[in-house]
């Protein structure tokens, strides 16, 4: 799944969101481009855990592709 | 001493400069604030340490006052 994430303002910021999807999805590989507020999340299909996992963290999920 | 710390865009960030602040100065008292790009550290006079440690994470040091 893809999702649109946003106020991911720094590295520090990324790892906290990968380490929030690995909390709820841990075999999950999660690839984070910060520059296009994407999260990439492969090998999970639990996009409501996902998410809240990722607004849980303080970061805004504007949509899930 | 007052540090103009450019770079902090968020909470993960003052964390990191307060840890990076406190390993060179374990007993000051280090105050963030964001959004003035301020650090303020009481309680230690080693302008230096305190300027290579936070550095050393990845912020410029604007000045020091």
């Amino acid at each position: 799944m893809e999702l649109i994430v946003k106020g991911m303002t720094c590295g520090h910021c990324e790892a906290a969101v990968q380490r929030a999807v690995k909390r709820v999805a841990p075999k999950a590989e999660v690839i984070i481009e910060r520059a296009r507020a994407r999260v990439t999340v492969s090998g999970s299909d639990d996009a409501k855990g996902v998410e809240s996992a990722i607004r849980a963290e303080g970061y805004e999920v504007a949509a899930i592709e």
